[in-house]
């Protein structure tokens, strides 16, 4: 007969000795003390960056300085793109209902889907599938070359490369430049450097630019940098998390509830273009 | 008579004529080129960290130096809590099912209700009505005494006080000093410090000690700094959000899918217990 | 000193021993056998419609066949409401980044907020505090004027009534013409027909029509049917979530991915305005 | 140079004439009309089940009544599942923390990845795979058999076999049942259980029994109906909903907050075992 009566406590008990348990290496908590990766919480405030956190968390050591400075960088230049996107969209939809921050916050990060953020994935996976035929014995360059071969061949833009908006991507440029001078460039970079000559030299039979995007060169240096596919992922969404933010404050402080969206119909009313400081360049 | 057809064309693009078109201050996008508060993006990498950029977006206005190093510490003071929050419990019941990262990611920050991180809003709001009746013209202590007292008729902690694990909130304790140091302390951290005097005052009566949280810090120095009550919350939110990145991904690559995950069923086996070399001190 | 080591297995277990086990009374499941309460599921398949079932699991009991079929239509009543509403457009921006179906229906579920949805509950509370002032010796319609007089000195429309769209709701009308047939309608219901002759009586002072709605119909219906306010609320869900998920789906195989999603700018092509055929009337 | 000024409202409203207008052919709206699939909603309630409409909704045309109450019996099939799936678990974790039940249920709702709930779609693709083989040439179960031998070569289950729980899961056998009385039996189900045996005549060498689950056979009916396989695992998630919305619920009402949710530790204490009364049946 089916036994829907619950266990005797003894039994229960017993059946707990063997179970297993589980692990985790990212933080311990005990009263007063919180270790991150081993580090008191309270220790790392005011001497890391949050980017410099982030790192420790992720990847389980503190970064050099110059990986720090590169990670900033990385969280700066997906931080907003305007209201246009999918994900700001979603975002705002829900705040128009008059729902918590946090619900727009988590609607937006739902649209970070394949063809929005998911990009940072599949190039990383794409740069690597390239570096396997290079540890096989071609060049760098065949190994490109035959990559987006294959995929002009199927019709598809290599993962990281175009844009809806822009012809060269200002966010891409700065980054690979900051690699360079940072001396992070790795072969993940190379690589990716690699594809866009031989993207160049098929312009003529595209029929358009196809230039590396932002996508592209954090795919490329969150590579070089060792994280996981998905944590490649993850560092766009934390950059972009902010954007989120901003975009379902304002639509909750400046527009009526339960309006309709038109992402076409909207004018830009902040400061007017300007330059930083000296003291901050 | 109902009408179901659709209205011809040229109905419709004169109906558009008088449709209002909306206004963001936030960032404006143009080929090539994306100014976040003004300021191209591009020029932004390498010269602000992620918090000082952060700060831009959401207030408009480059932050001073202080600004900027608070705001990093208290993005990195709520990084991570281990295992047992609910926030990432939720996140880790997501990933065990085999779902991509964001969507583990924006499960978690659903999670971040009125008990958990909603605190650092309602904390602001309570150190507000403080301060109204210092405006009304009491002390800041004798206002902290009435509020505490309000709170305790009801058999209410209030907003950013106790804490399941800790007696001590280092990180607090931490935040505050930050402040002190930095010179950014006002009225709000004047009224909390108040508000933790009343309570330990009443000490005997509790039965308990109600030390200020890690919330209620955020809550005392983000209203300071003029940060809007769900701003106040979304820093917690960014702050946050690597701890549940990490745990989603530790449970991916970590843990069998489909297991039943039991927070208390857990064992640390990550580094000991370490401190920053002397270089990052 | 600070206790980072994890106890030994055996003082785990002690600690187990006092640890206070949770009830739940739902469903109980065994090897090859699952109860929804008490009833097998195998059971209820093919004798219960998913309606029925749906109000045993929140209710506890079967319904009468009467309840049954007002659950039926107070589930088919808010299937749908077309392309422009906040939840809809949220499930079609993230449906557009590529993301998978449950990604966009859960988006869709986050714009559910107060104004939006969130009505149900907000109506449910409304009249449950008409319900009081009628226990406290006033009539029904005393109760009524006074409610509407104290939303309207406050700019308010009460809640459930009132639409974007529709100046009658099609769907009010006949979920209150099955309640009394059925012989279901209760106090909630006298409650907000007598909220809507309020309404009418000041129709000139408002300049408009203020029609019960369909969100006030549903929470009438399920007040009287003894659901909890947020049960309320969850019948709301339940009923839209197909919609959600015809749109997301229409969304993926009829349209190309990232686009920017005009709420204003679609046309119907579906099919013509059709009746029930008899046999199904 | 960078043109970051708006366009003027002449220029604007030109670009729109050539704009693309989108189609939709689910649910047209008028004042006081509201036709889903061309049938005006308020007709249908009453008329339809909630079963039914969902079919008309997703599919376009009104169900046959034996489709109608074998959907029925699918949507009944998976209602709950108790306390210790991950859906269930990240829906209570985030009630725990104070959010409102919208927010559980879309916490939960993210938890229907690959290993749950996903399992409907790889299903249906499976069973189409061995149908390209029939329409190839092979028998049924020629082509069962060498699908179940490609998933064991590569140590996998085929999808919608096996169970955590359950060696025999009573809600497929219902529904097969049903299917078979219902005369809905199609090239899917015959897949399916082609593949049932195919598995059965392993079972030496798998070591244990793997039956069909309740996915599989919702898989295999939905695939007979014509859904599309986004939506076989769509009518899973309406399937789900209540159970989560249920213990969201239950969570809410029946614990306090902030605890720490262990899926082992819970005992049942609902209605005892019981059977439908004989009108029911």
């Amino acid at each position: 007969m089916t036994e829907h009566t619950t266990a005797p406590p003894e039994r229960r008990k017993q059946a707990r000795v063997a179970s297993d348990r589980w692990r985790t290496a990212l933080t311990s908590i005990a009263p007063n003390s919180i270790l991150i990766r081993g580090y008191p919480v309270d220790e790392l405030m005011g001497r890391l960056s949050f980017a410099d956190a982030v790192y420790l968390l992720l990847m389980g050591e503190l970064p050099s300085p110059a990986i720090g400075r590169m990670l900033n960088a990385v969280l700066v230049s997906s931080l907003d793109h305007g209201v246009t996107p999918p994900s700001t969209l979603a975002a705002r939809n829900v705040a128009t209902s008059g729902a918590p921050l946090k619900d727009c916050v988590a609607a937006g990060i739902l649209a970070f889907g394949p063809h929005h953020g998911g990009d940072v994935e599949s190039c990383m996976r794409f740069l690597d599938s390239g570096l396997t035929m290079v540890r096989g014995g071609t060049t760098v360059q065949q190994a490109a070359e035959m990559l987006v071969d294959d995929c002009l061949r199927e019709g598809q833009t290599p993962p990281g490369f175009g844009h809806r908006f822009h012809t060269r991507d200002p966010r891409a440029a700065r980054l690979f430049q900051m690699a360079l001078e940072l001396e992070l460039e790795g072969e993940h970079v190379r690589m990716i450097r690699a594809t866009e000559r031989a993207l160049d030299a098929r312009h003529e039979a595209l029929g358009r630019n196809v230039p590396v995007n932002v996508d592209g060169a954090i795919a490329a240096i969150c590579a070089d940098l060792g994280f996981a596919y998905d944590l490649g992922n993850a560092i766009f969404l934390i950059s972009r998390l902010p954007g989120l933010i901003a975009h379902a404050h304002e639509e909750r402080v400046r527009q009526a509830p339960m309006r309709q969206i038109d992402p076409k119909d909207h004018d830009y009313d902040g400061s007017a273009s300007r330059r930083l400081p000296e003291g901050r360049k």
